[in-house]
C-alpha cells in the first residue's frame, strides 16, 4: 500500500535517516497548540511536517527564516467565491500572497443558477490548485419558493455531495424560518449531513432566546451573521461556534472583537463572507483581519488560532492547522505579527509564494457547461409597461451601505397611456427582473429610489439569489440595451447610454464569475463604476445594491 | 423518519411549544464553552438538553437546584476495564455515583485472552447502560512476538472493529519500537484507523527528540504515559493530546499539573488508565481527580473541560461533552466546586443517581462465551523442577511502588536432585508461568525477589499481556494447589497453603474480571491480600506485582 510507504518515509526523515524536502531554519515558530512563539527548525517532506526542533539542521532546500513568524496557513472559515467575481483559480492566485492557503466556501450562487453541476465545476476548478478549496453544499435551493432559480439542490443532491471528501458539511441554513416551523425539506438536509457526521453552519442574524435554543437544537452550530455583541455572548454560550465576519460590505470585526475573551477565543473564527477582488488586493484577506484584530488589542497568537486550529476544530479536519509533525505542511512566514506582511507561503510542502511572487502555475480552465447560461426570451419595449391605477405606487428605497431596504409609498410620473416612468426629479427609477433560467418571458417590474441614476441605464446577471437579470434605467431604451448586452456577454454588469453598453464586466461563468484575474476584474469593475457614476448614481455600488433588492420575475 | 420527528419535536419543546420533560432549574451553570458560571435553567427532552435560560420555567417534571453546580457528565479518556475486575455494568454502578457518563476503553486485556469474542462482549454488556462505554480498538495484541496469547487481532479485525459507532478509533499504539521501526502490520493498523477518519491513541513513555517525532508523524496524537514535565512540553508542542494520568498505581497529577496553563489546557485532558475499584470506592473516579486538580491550584472550570468538552474534542465526539442545545443530557450536579461531592447525575436525559442512590435497574449479563478460558494440562510436581547449572541463577527482583524489576544473579538453594528450591530466607521464590489458553502444558519457571511469602502459594490468572497463569511459592505443592483452585474457579486471584486454597477472588469472565459488584470485589479482594499477608507477603499488593512480571511460557 503506497500509502503505507508514505508513513514509512515519513518516519524515517523524522529519525534523522533521511534528509526533509525543505527545512525552515530558525523560525519563531507559532505554536497554536501551547500559545508560544519560539525559535526552532521545521522539517518538510511529501507535502507534510515531519519534524519540529533544533535537531533538524539538514534539507535537500533550506530557507533560512531568522527573525520571521511561522504560523499554520491561514484559513477562511465561511464565504462565496462568487463575491469576489473570481474562479477558484483566480481567487488562490489572489489569496495565497496573503497567506492564505484554505478557504471554506458555500456555492450558494453558482448552485442556484446550476445547481449540481456547478458545485461540481467549483470542486474540479479547484483541484490541483495550491488552495484547499473545501465546500458546504448549499442548504438553500432555491431560497424560497418563491423564487425562479436556475436549479434545485435536493436532500439527495445534499447527500451525493456528502459522500466527496472536500465537501465538509451544510451550508448557513438560512431558511432560519423553515427550521423554526419544523419544514419538512429543511430538516431532511440536516439530519442527512448529521448522519454523514458533519457540520452545519448556521445563518441567524438577531436570533435570540427560544428560538435561537430552537435553531441550534436542530444540530446547527455556527453563525456568522452576529452583529452585536449580546447577541454574540449568547450564541457563544449555546454552543455556536462565533464566526466573526469582516468582509467588503458587513464588518463586524470592530463591534464584537471586545465579546471575545482569552477563555472563548477557541469557539471564535474569522469569515469573510463576501469579499471583493478589490478589497482582497488592497486590504488583504485573512491576514488583513489578524492586522484589523490585533491593532484593536488582540493576542496575535490568539488571533491565529482563530483562522487556523480552529478553524480545523471546527470541521472536524485532523492533521491540518497547526504547525506539528505529521500536519499537512500548509504554512505562512510572517515578517512580523502586527501588519502581517506575508513573506512567503509553503503549500503541501512546496514554496508557492516567495519575493512577492506566485512560484507555481495555476492552470487556468473553465468548465464549457458552465458558459453560456444567460437564457432570455426577447425583451421588448411592451414588456416594461408598467401599469398602475391611480397615481401613487410602491417604491423600494435604498438605504445607504445596508442590505435592507425600505418600503415607500410615492407619487409618481405617468405617460399619456397611463405607464410608469422613471421620474430623475424624485430619484424613482424603473426596475426590470427578466427571468433568464427558462427564457419563460417572466418579467417583474418596480419601482426604485436612491440610486441616483440620471442618465441610461444599468444591468446586472446577479442578483440574490436567483440571479435573474436586474436592469434599472432612465428610459427604456437604455434598459432594453443593457439586458441585450449582458445576454450577449452571457453575464455580466453592464451600464448603458444612448442605446448602447458604455461599460461593462463580462461575468461568462453561470453569468456570475469572470475568467480574469484579481487585477483585472478590480480594474474593469471601477471602470464600470466610473461610468455609473457619470450617468448619476450616487450609490457607492450600485450593482451590489440591486442585486440584494430580490424582488421576484413572476410576470 | 424517525429522527426527523424527534427533530421536530426539540424544536417544538425548544419554542416552549411543548414542555419538556424535565426542567432543571437555578442551576449554577458551568459553561465549557465560554469558561463562566452564571445561574441559568435547562430544558431536557428525549434525552436531549433542548434550551438554556431563564425563559424555560415549566416541565414535566422539575428539580430545583439553587446553590448546586451543573456541568456535563465526566468522562474517562482512557482506562482499562480489567484494572478494576469489572463488568461494565457493573463498573456503571460504582462510577455513576461520581458524576461519570463516559469511559473510553482499551479492552486490551480481554482481547488478549478472546480476541474479537472478547471486544464483543465488552460492546454488548455496555448497551443500554447509563454510562456511554466507547472503545478504542487494542493495537497490540499480541504484546510481543514472544508471546503466548490466547488471541491475536488483525488489521482486518480493526477495520471491522471502527466500523462501529462506539468504537473511535485505535487503542494506545504500545509498540512504539515498532512504530519507529516501520512494521508493516503496525503501520497498516495505524492506516485503516487514518483512513476512516478515526483518532489514534500513543503510548510513548519517555519518547523524546526525534523518536518522538517520528512517532508522531505516523498520525499517534495523544499520550497517557508522560511522568516529567519537559517531557509533557515537548508532547503538547508537538500537538499530542496530554492526557494525564491518576489512576491506582501510576499518578501524575502533582507533577505534571505545573505545565497546565490557561493557553495549553485545551490540549490537556484527565485518564485513570488503570484504577481499581477499592479507589473507585473510596476516592471517586474523574471527580476526585477534578478534587485533587483544584486543591492543587487548578482553576475549577479547565479542570471540568480538561474532563468533558477537551475529551469530546479529542475523540471527534459532536454534541456531547458541554450543556447547550443539542447537546446528549448527560449531566453532573455538584454541591461544590471543591469537594466535588456528586449530588444528582442526568444520563440521556433521566436521572440515574440522586439522594446517594442509583435510580434505574443495570441489567447484569455476561455472554456465557467469555465463561471457562482457562484451558490447563494438569501440572504435576515434576514439571516445577527448575533444574540449573551452578550454584548460582538469575532473579527477577522487584522493585516496590514500581512496575520495572531488577535483574539480579544469587546464590540459590538446590535439593539432594539438583533442582532450585524456594529460599525463604533470602525470600528468593520460585515462579511458574502456565500457558492456560491452548492447554500446551507449556511451563516457564523462574525466580524472583522482594514478595516476603513464608508460607504456600499466590497464582493470578491476570498475567499482563497474556494472561497466563502465574503462580509463586514457597513450595510445589502449594504451588499446584493454587493453580488447580485458579482452574476450578476458571480465573482469579488465589492464595493457598497446607496443600488448598486458602482465599480467592474469583474472575471467571476470561479469567480477568468478577461478576460482582465493586463493593463484593473491593471486599474479597481486602480478605485476600489480608490472607497473603498472614503467610508473610510483604509486597503492597502480590497481585499486581506478579502480573506485572511478564515472564513467557515456552517451554
Amino acid at each position: 500500500m503506497s500509502q503505507i510507504n508514505r508513513i514509512r518515509r515519513l518516519i524515517r526523515v523524522a529519525k534523522g535517516e533521511v534528509q526533509p524536502d525543505l527545512l525552515l531554519e530558525n523560525i519563531s515558530l507559532v505554536n497554536v497548540f501551547t500559545g508560544e512563539i519560539y525559535p526552532t527548525n521545521v522539517a518538510i517532506a511529501q507535502g507534510t511536517i515531519v519534524g519540529v526542533g533544533k535537531q533538524y539542521i539538514r534539507g535537500k532546500e533550506s530557507l533560512n527564516l531568522k527573525g520571521k513568524y511561522l504560523t499554520p496557513g491561514l484559513m477562511d472559515a465561511h464565504m462565496h467565491l462568487e463575491s469576489s467575481f473570481l474562479t477558484p483559480q483566480e481567487y488562490a492566485r489572489a489569496v495565497i500572497p496573503h497567506g492564505t492557503t484554505a478557504v471554506f466556501i458555500d456555492p450558494h450562487e453558482i448552485a442556484n443558477v446550476l445547481g449540481t453541476l456547478g458545485i461540481g465545476y467549483i470542486l474540479k476548478a479547484s483541484e490541483d490548485i495550491p488552495l484547499n478549496v473545501y465546500l458546504l453544499a448549499p442548504s438553500c435551493v432555491p431560497a424560497t419558493h418563491l423564487e425562479t432559480s436556475g436549479a434545485t439542490i435536493t436532500e439527495k443532491d445534499i447527500e451525493s455531495l456528502l459522500s466527496q471528501d472536500r465537501v465538509l458539511g451544510l451550508a448557513e441554513v438560512m431558511n432560519f424560518p423553515g427550521v423554526l416551523g419544523q419544514d419538512d425539506m429543511v430538516l431532511k438536509k440536516i439530519m442527512v449531513t448529521r448522519l454523514h457526521g458533519k457540520s452545519i453552519d448556521g445563518h441567524c442574524p438577531g436570533l435570540k432566546g427560544p428560538n435561537l435554543n430552537a435553531y441550534i437544537v436542530s444540530g446547527i452550530n455556527s453563525d456568522h451573521e452576529t452583529i452585536d455583541r449580546d447577541e454574540a455572548q449568547e450564541k457563544l454560550r449555546l454552543g455556536m461556534w462565533l464566526m466573526i465576519r469582516e468582509g467588503s460590505a458587513a464588518k463586524n470585526l470592530k463591534e464584537l472583537l471586545p465579546i471575545v475573551t482569552p477563555e472563548n477565543h477557541w469557539c471564535c473564527i474569522w469569515a469573510t463572507d463576501d469579499l471583493e477582488a478589490k478589497d482582497i488586493l488592497t486590504d488583504g484577506h485573512i491576514n488583513g483581519i489578524l492586522r484589523k484584530a490585533v491593532e484593536q488589542g488582540l493576542d496575535p497568537i490568539r488571533a491565529i488560532r482563530m483562522a487556523t486550529i480552529n478553524v480545523a476544530r471546527r470541521f472536524g479536519l485532523k492533521y491540518t492547522g497547526a504547525v506539528a509533525p505529521g500536519y499537512r505542511a500548509d504554512l505562512a512566514v510572517f515578517g512580523d505579527l502586527k501588519e502581517f506582511k506575508t513573506l512567503v507561503v509553503i503549500k503541501d510542502g512546496k514554496i508557492v509564494y516567495e519575493d512577492g511572487e506566485i512560484k507555481v502555475p495555476i492552470k487556468k480552465w473553465v468548465d464549457p457547461k458552465v458558459l453560456n447560461t444567460i437564457k432570455v426570451k426577447p425583451v421588448e419595449t411592451e414588456h416594461l409597461k408598467l401599469r398602475i391605477s391611480g397615481d401613487r405606487a410602491k417604491v423600494i428605497g435604498l438605504v445607504p451601505q445596508q442590505i435592507v431596504t425600505e418600503s415607500l409609498i410615492r407619487k409618481v410620473k405617468k405617460d399619456a397611456q397611463g405607464c410608469v416612468l422613471s421620474d430623475i426629479e424624485q430619484d424613482i427609477l424603473k426596475i426590470a427582473v427578466v427571468e433568464r433560467h427558462h427564457a419563460t418571458g417572466n418579467i417583474g417590474l418596480g419601482l426604485v429610489k436612491g440610486l441616483g441614476l440620471k442618465r441610461g441605464a444599468l444591468a446586472s446577471s446577479v442578483a440574490h439569489d436567483s440571479h435573474n437579470i436586474m436592469a434599472v434605467g432612465e428610459n427604456d431604451q437604455d434598459m432594453i440595451a443593457a439586458i441585450r448586452e449582458i445576454e450577449r456577454l452571457q453575464g455580466g454588469l453592464v451600464v448603458a447610454n444612448h442605446g448602447r453598453a458604455m461599460a461593462s464586466l463580462p461575468l461568462p461563468v453561470a453569468g456570475l464569475i469572470s475568467p480574469e484575474s484579481a487585477e483585472t476584474v478590480s480594474q474593469t469593475m471601477d471602470k464600470v463604476l466610473g461610468t455609473a457614476r457619470s450617468q448619476g448614481v450616487i450609490a457607492e455600488n450600485p450593482f451590489f445594491a440591486l442585486s440584494f433588492l430580490t424582488p421576484t420575475c413572476h410576470s
